[in-house]
């Protein structure tokens, strides 16, 4: 009997439980009793899901590397709810997954052993939106995709844009402190997020759900809970400072040669093209190739080893378009760039975000070992070639693309199904060469449930020992997420 | 016998001791003993100062409103000796200020009774900078404006910019998360802040120093310490993102006839300069009175009810001009805008700064309680009316200033001296106020040791609760700036 495909994710084969495919041990958290369901079922009738097959796509990930083996499902709609829900899980020692759109990268999303999945899904209000000051205050289950569209009627966007907005939620969005497509030119959340409101793991409500661009009045506490992947706390609502719609927006696709021809082309296009730069994306032939392959999109420019998507969003038409002609002449009279097309009018640059639809290709491929990068942007595609080099023909492919303008890279490796043996030739390999460059094994993706135990390659020990210090305190049973992000306190 | 004068202040009376003037009791910290001295002396020979005279300017702030009673300043060149330092000071339980530029407004940079004071003028050197990436790495005591000057030789600028500059430690600038005139443009110190060191307060060094853009790997606790104003560690080095100097800068300086108009002006130029706006400064008739009276200055423009100081930054002279232009020739015509004058060479950008001294001018009036609000931008002059209307004569000058783009008011009120009657009439009144309206009773001074009581006006108690927690956790002894930030744990 298959698992229920994900969504837009292609295998349909079984996935094997990460209890057994990883040497994990459960931690003594108590065990659900019928009792315990009865008590949700009181909390909020209709929306506790314990049907095996209604469970199951709540227990894979999106790309059906990790599985886990939970009974139940709550869907809280209010904040409320979420407190007694954690209030009770606390007290009778229950583990608990909060869980957004399940899109995560890094199996922190879904349960390891029998944890308790928190839905937002239903946490879906916006709560107001500010057209002066540009801030928006919604429930922590809000759909990426549907605030954009919220916002874009009214002349705003928001700060972060990924591949994964059709299904990922603003809460889990702050929760792994999401990179994605705008953060060269809007910055991280760390700048965007101005206030949240978190339920901690014993149900106590933490609110700092302001909606001021300043306030200095002691310890920022809501950034310890960006990009803590829902192991301090849940977030249940969001403020968020979003940028005005931009009246202009142009997109130039362009071929490279050379990876030293790509990183010439942005720092040429840094100068020239300065404030109105929102987004330099690169990719590799190999990734076209899969983009055409297994999605049937045809590349706009002919073929090249490198590919560059280079997006502009300003306030006067006349003046950016002037920027990028300026630019892409100078570029193709310095043979930059060998071939190239610029699109204006919004259907074309949908169409031209074949960049955005990589990570879905590459699921077509079987089982997918992914790496998110971050390195000094000089050295940033001699990972993909030394590990080409190391695998040969062990692996069916290996690719590179990312956010060149962030340093950024998104080393993907695919086989036909998941083995120790390349697994092994691949780690610690790929986390040894980036901690030798002084990067990050996580640049966006976060720990999870498959990074934990390489963070020391990223962070010295005094500073892993203070971040297990820091969960004791807020969560001192470990009931939320457990087994992830953090190696297990000593 | 005179304090001798702080940097650029211009009163000379002497300063009331802050254990005097404030009711507070001096903490059970170890008294300082003829051993401790000796012992740092060997540590960093001719860097320890105890005379009684070299020592009081360390005693008394900027603003000569607060007064300690050190009896010894260290100042220490590396990291390791502020390890040492505060490894001996933590096993001896005894109190530490950590002193950076000693230009904050708010208490917070002198000791409260005889702390010592550990001074990072002396690490002040330039570690790296990549013109790559824009990531500069330098030490805690460098002079903001010093960076900014070796950073403008290489074609980019600090994120950030200030009054203070002049004196104040980018240490000291990330302790207390300040905002400034740029933050419009380039977001606050957590975003821009890559990477601390930082030495907690049992001495042990945490290195966080690193140079990426994006690190996901566990809990970013960097951000703890940013805005903790020295209470939860002492900030070593700093990592910042610096941008591109733009290649043109303009700068208007316009009059508005009421305050609606300067609200209109605002939403206006929002929308026509969108991405080359790089700051939004307003200022109201009595700000201007003052700098023509004390610093003899003069206003470009004709008497208005209130100022308005625009600035643009891009990397097309001909498209920013054009855009500012028309602008202009908009709020002219639509008579938001009565009078004003446009400054592009460098020169007149920096005569037309009178923005920046207004704080020096208001201290040549005698006493000043200021006040630092965020608010929502249409109410922000309100409470400067209300505040004078009820006043009244008691006070010499109210007056109204800051960063309106940000929703940020500085608000003043200036008398011959300091009065506990007229501090009553003020407060909690202007903290009230504030609190109605879902301010943050300090936008970006921070809360030192002048308005840490008043936290409870800005935050809930269970985040002030946790607030302790970790300061409980990080400094066990309290040693660190103790009397600060934090009202006491219960």
């Amino acid at each position: 009997p298959g698992v229920p495909r994900a969504r837009g994710c292609a295998g349909s084969r079984e996935v094997v439980p990460t209890c057994e495919r990883y040497a994990v041990r459960r931690l003594p958290f108590a065990r659900l009793a019928d009792g315990d369901v009865a008590f949700f079922e009181r909390l909020m009738p209709g929306r506790v899901i314990t049907g095996e097959e209604e469970v199951k796509p709540f227990n894979v990930d999106w790309l059906k590397s990790v599985r886990g083996c939970s009974q139940l499902v709550l869907k809280p709609q209010t904040t409320a709810e979420v407190s007694r829900i954690l209030r009770y899980c606390h007290e009778r020692n229950l583990a608990v997954n909060p869980q957004g759109g399940n899109t995560g990268l890094v199996g922190g999303s879904v349960p390891v052993f029998d944890e308790i999945i928190l839905s937002t899904a239903l946490m879906n209000q916006i709560i107001s939106f500010d057209k002066v000051s540009g801030i928006l205050v919604c429930q922590a289950g809000c759909v990426l995709e549907r605030l954009s569209e919220y916002l874009e009627e009214q002349g705003f966007i928001m700060p972060l844009d990924l591949g994964a907005k059709g299904s990922c939620h603003i809460g889990g969005n702050v929760a792994t402190n999401a990179g994605g497509l705008r953060l060269l030119r809007y910055g991280s959340l760390r700048g965007t997020v101005l206030g949240l409101e978190v339920v901690l793991a014993d149900g106590s409500a933490l609110d700092c759900l302001t909606s001021l661009r300043k306030d200095n009045t002691g310890y920022d506490l809501k950034q310890l809970f960006i990009g803590s992947e829902g192991t301090l706390g849940v977030i249940t609502a969001v403020s968020i400072l979003c940028p005005q719609k931009p009246k202009a927006v142009n997109v130039a696709f362009l071929g490279c040669q050379s990876f030293a021809k790509v990183l010439e082309t942005f720092t040429t296009c840094r100068a020239m093209l300065g404030e109105i730069l929102s987004a330099y994306e690169f990719m590799d032939e190999k990734c076209m190739k899969l983009v055409e392959t297994h999605l049937k999109l045809s590349s706009p420019v002919a073929d090249s080893p490198f590919y560059v998507l280079i997006e502009t969003s300003g306030s006067n038409s006349t003046h950016d378009e002037e920027k990028l002609n300026k630019f892409l002449e100078r570029a193709m009279a310095s043979a930059l760039v060998t071939d190239g097309t610029v699109a204006t009018d919004e259907k074309k640059i949908k169409a031209s975000h074949l960049r955005e639809r990589i990570t879905e290709a590459l699921t077509h491929e079987g089982y997918v070992y992914k790496y998110d990068i971050s390195l000094p942007v000089g050295k940033l595609y001699d990972l993909v070639t030394d590990m080409r080099a190391r695998l040969g023909q062990s692996a069916k492919n290996v690719v590179g693309y990312g956010h060149l303008g962030d340093g950024n890279l998104h080393l993907n490796i695919t086989a036909e199904s998941y083995s120790h043996s390349l697994l092994d030739a691949i780690e610690p390999f790929v986390y040894e060469w980036t901690a030798r460059c002084s990067g990050s094994i996580s640049a966006e993706h976060g720990l999870g449930f498959k990074k934990r135990h390489f963070i020391q390659y990223s962070k010295p020990r005094q500073a892993v020992l203070l971040m297990q210090q820091f969960k004791a305190m807020l969560d001192p049973k470990g009931i939320l997420n457990p087994y992830k992000t953090l190696p297990s306190a000593p």
